[in-house]
């Protein structure tokens, strides 16, 4: 569990409780190894598991600059200062959220509120997270005995905040700051937590329904994706993007070095959160995997890439750059529920398709008339479930019916409270500026700056 | 020492000399395993510690950006190309003057030029940089026969060049080019390798007066902050700037996208600040340490932000992002000092209240018409001692005597050798471009070319 | 072989098969180890070695933001999209190509389709790359026995991608999209893998001139080099930048701070490219020559941006940003081909010159007509001739008539193949945009959409 494909060995450290954990780990070097090797010694794996996570974690901490910077560059100039604040603070928010409440929410190692890892665990354990004592290691409370809580920690943290990064995106140009950071809170304080412990906590659709997603295309990206979906509806569309004869009216990205430059980031941040959802890389097997994964989460954003060049051009005679990286973070996500059991073919087609969604998906959403401005809804929701459904293509361990299933209750129960908490803060609060802001933007109106104060608008 | 909390460690293998470290070594890996682990072996243990300094030196090295795109950021349009310039040529002169005399000065091994370890070291040795000879590895030249030569040169370069980062933002928008570029030959060559040997070197600061500073609250950040300072006032705030009435007119950046890019850079980058000042992770109880620091460190940062974010609304009814910024980038400096003992919560603390010294610092060094263009002297020398004051909270090892005394001797070293420094430039050759420069902008008048050509100024 | 100095080592593997490397390996660790120390299992080698080839490989891929942030920061606004989207479309076909045949092209292990180990290798192998089964680790298809092939393929793509994204730079603002495009598949797919197989490869230039280029001066940067002057010379200047009496006039780029931050990105990246191509650091000595490769690599860079530096102020009496960025680049360029030997003095100078190079290098070939939009002729392919030949003056395996024989087969090759190809490109679809469309911008012309919209030129 955690984010990656090593149920089993998980499950049954948890269970047995960390001494035996201890004992446990060296064997399972062993039985990697059918060639006459020289194991890595325990403490070695255990540094090299804890390594893999703080490098995969700052990769992924690094895509939270991705999402600003693709978000910054394609609003409208007026209101990138306020992107850019919305994305820094939801950051600040998800650390220390997932620090107070998150943390033990996703991993109650087998304590669950609700529910049991038997029977099906539905709500974890509360606390604040607690690390080990300084320079104590693997003799005290290390989780699993093959890591440091730090790293792991650190690592699952970054999964939380990304899934915020996910949700701003669709919102920008008209909600309201303090809303947004008030159900920043709560999206990383439960609603991320307590749907990923059903899965990489162990809870029911681990132990009930055998769903896999190696990396989260559902736990992490269709969530960001479904609570966006929930805000953009009740929000309503930014004032001119459709016509009262319902036609669309394309509004321009700002800056898109800014928006190529994000794409980057979150390409190169991808291989930590997908490698790095091995969870281990102690032995030969581990690393040997990882590195596969590695190629294969590159190659599914080269398709994906491809994909879009291609279509754009097919379709509208046209390449649409911004078809081609939101075409390459589709790759992306649709590879993120099994990056590791394609072949690097396989893996390029998956991408692919995750492209081709993201060519039809944009026009389509304009069509229901729900404005979603950078694309995140395409990219991270309806390429997450694609994703999600292809793993049974590869993964003769996944079943349809289970990861279908588990999509389903994964969206209801985030589109559904996500739903209602908008609607509460929209009575409450109210979560939209006003029109004369939005139409001013929200950098003078709610901010009283600008992101470019010098560069005349045309 | 080097930047880190290991002296014990370190002062044994710099006494014993490098024969008895090797065997020193492996021990020190069992005391920390209680439990039936195998330890790493020797050769593993040395490849860990020389990947921490690898890891961690490019992070330091990345953060070069961040500056260089912080400031970019906050400076006006017309000074921006003279700001990336400023930006890349520190870091390249800081690379040279740490190789020519820097690093030798800075880690005497012993041989000090005035004191010596027993009486407490004040200079250290002078000559160049020599690594090993290639593929020789451990056997030869290795520092303390626990990492490579090159991989410790590399790490300990970049916070060398960090502390001269951290001037440019400061004296922006009006300092002439060379006088800084050769402000920035003294700082790094001499100034910072002088005072931070007395602490990482294991100078009198560490022999004698028991100073805690882990990865450079003090060493790295108030040192360059002292710099700016002095520079600050013998040149004077930019016109405009201040009017006859004593009012501070606010002078905008021109890219805010840049600014926080140049955030998350050094947010990123600080991973491998702090982390890698743990000087080792090739044992379990050092890797758990490494986990912790990051951890702790991006919870700081977090802290430093939401305090800011929520700071700024309360006091001016709307949030500021440059706050927000600084207040992150606050909180980074402030666990810099001890990024290890506090827990997540501490930490978090810890760089909450670094945020708020943000605040309230930048608008009283307006009052004292102290023009720091960035905030950098806000954010790496008035939290950089608070964070050096903080360590006592936290590590029963540390003394609030030991820190004040230090904090005090570092800031009159640099704030007096960088003013008479100034002072001198000034006197021979000019620091400060002519008016009618200024007020053309420094892109035109000392580089003749503009950093947005095309983007007509409003 | 691979990208790097390993040639004995790796061609004993590739003779021996995989089964005797397996027990080769330790065995060479044990060669390294003259004191009493305790080597890493032959499991941790792997991982070690397999974990160089990720980070490296990440920080490679890196470099392709740079490289579009640097392109993009130099060209004008009006071609600033396109250049964004041929800079992440190359970066995608290139992953595809490497993938479908690049790989066993360049990497025969003996298999060649021309030529033998023995006569000398010209032509390799052809077949998609494959990558060992999941979770079975070294006991199966593992390259070499030393790391996993994963890991390798994916290093190694990120040089094939490098290649491709030299070539953009030259030939901005005028040179329509398709034909680009096409042009790259063939780069990445063919041109490059087949001269790659002559050194990397263990094909004739490394078994029958001894030929030595660490990390690609030649294979890597002047092959760049090399098609982007041809498809300059086929395609010409842009309109305007020279006059009819022969004048060059300057074209200024519309953001130097992006360009700034790609070199950055570069510079960052560059470790990898380097520090990766010693393709081992699982013993003592390996990761000592890593840690030495990234001091050079960075002292290098800092030696050419300060020769541009004062160069530039001597020569012109201001100094021109763009060539301090193109002095680090240049620096980074000509320390690829040996950045092991060199001590860190010597380094400097071998990167000093390579910033000279590019002060005088770059209004020569204006004087020639050859307009290069970035520079990237001087950097990538002059400075990378000069660090080829520099291998010998610090490496005595090196000969000046091997370097020099095989910087001319490589050259004669690339040049006359890429030449070809341009013409046929020219004559079957046209490679360049019409007189009107380059005048408007290729953004509006043939994307359709602009970078910045709202930023009204001047």
């Amino acid at each position: 569990m955690r984010a990656g494909g090593k149920d089993n060995i998980m499950k049954l450290a948890t269970k047995l409780g960390l001494a035996s954990a201890l004992v446990a780990l060296p064997s399972m070097g062993l039985a990697q190894d059918a060639v006459p090797g020289v194991d890595a010694s325990s403490d070695s794996i255990f540094i090299f598991n804890s390594l893999l996570f703080l490098i995969g974690g700052f990769l992924v901490m690094w895509m939270a600059a991705g999402f600003a910077m693709l978000e910054a560059g394609l609003v409208r100039s007026k209101n990138v200062a306020m992107q850019l604040t919305k994305n820094i603070s939801l950051f600040a928010i998800a650390a220390v959220m997932y620090y107070l409440i998150g943390y033990n929410l996703m991993y109650p190692l087998g304590n669950w509120s609700v529910g049991s890892d038997e029977t099906g665990g539905y709500l974890g354990a509360f606390g604040v997270a607690v690390l080990e004592a300084v320079g104590v290691g693997r003799d005290a409370a290390d989780d699993y005995g093959y890591a440091s809580t730090g790293s792991d920690f650190y690592f699952q943290l970054m999964f939380c905040a990304t899934t915020a990064s996910i949700v701003s995106g669709t919102l920008a140009e008209r909600i309201k700051l303090w809303p947004f950071l008030i159900f920043t809170v709560v999206l990383t304080g439960l609603i991320y937590p307590i749907q990923a412990s059903w899965k990489w906590g162990g809870g029911f659709l681990d132990s009930q329904y055998g769903f896999l997603d190696f990396a989260g295309s559902t736990v992490v990206h269709s969530v960001g994706g479904w609570a966006a979906l929930a805000g953009a509806l009740i929000l309503g569309p930014r004032i001119g993007k459709y016509t009262k004869e319902g036609r669309t009216v394309p509004i321009m990205g700002s800056n898109l070095p800014l928006a190529t430059l994000g794409t980057f980031i979150l390409w190169l941040g991808w291989f930590g959160f997908n490698g790095g959802s091995q969870l281990a890389m102690g032995t030969v097997g581990d690393v040997a995997d990882v590195s596969r994964i590695f190629a294969n989460t590159n190659t599914a954003a080269a398709g994906g890439a491809i994909a879009a060049l291609i279509l754009t051009q097919v379709l509208y005679k046209k390449v649409d750059l911004t078809m081609v990286l939101n075409g390459a973070l589709a790759g992306l996500v649709s590879i993120t529920a099994e990056p590791l059991t394609p072949t690097l073919g396989g893996a390029t087609l998956i991408g692919a398709v995750g492209g081709v969604i993201v060519v039809f998906a944009v026009p389509m959403l304009d069509k229901l008339k729900i404005d979603d401005v950078v694309g995140a809804i395409p990219v991270h929701l309806i390429a997450g479930i694609w994703g999600t459904i292809a793993v049974v293509f590869t993964n003769s361990d996944a079943t349809i019916g289970g990861q279908l299933i588990s999509i389903i209750i994964v969206g209801a129960f985030v589109f559904v409270v996500s739903g209602i908490l908008w609607f509460i803060l929209k009575a409450v609060m109210g979560i939209r500026v006003s029109e004369e802001e939005e139409i001013t933007g929200l950098d003078m109106a709610e901010l009283g700056m600008e992101a470019y104060p010098e560069f005349s608008k045309s």
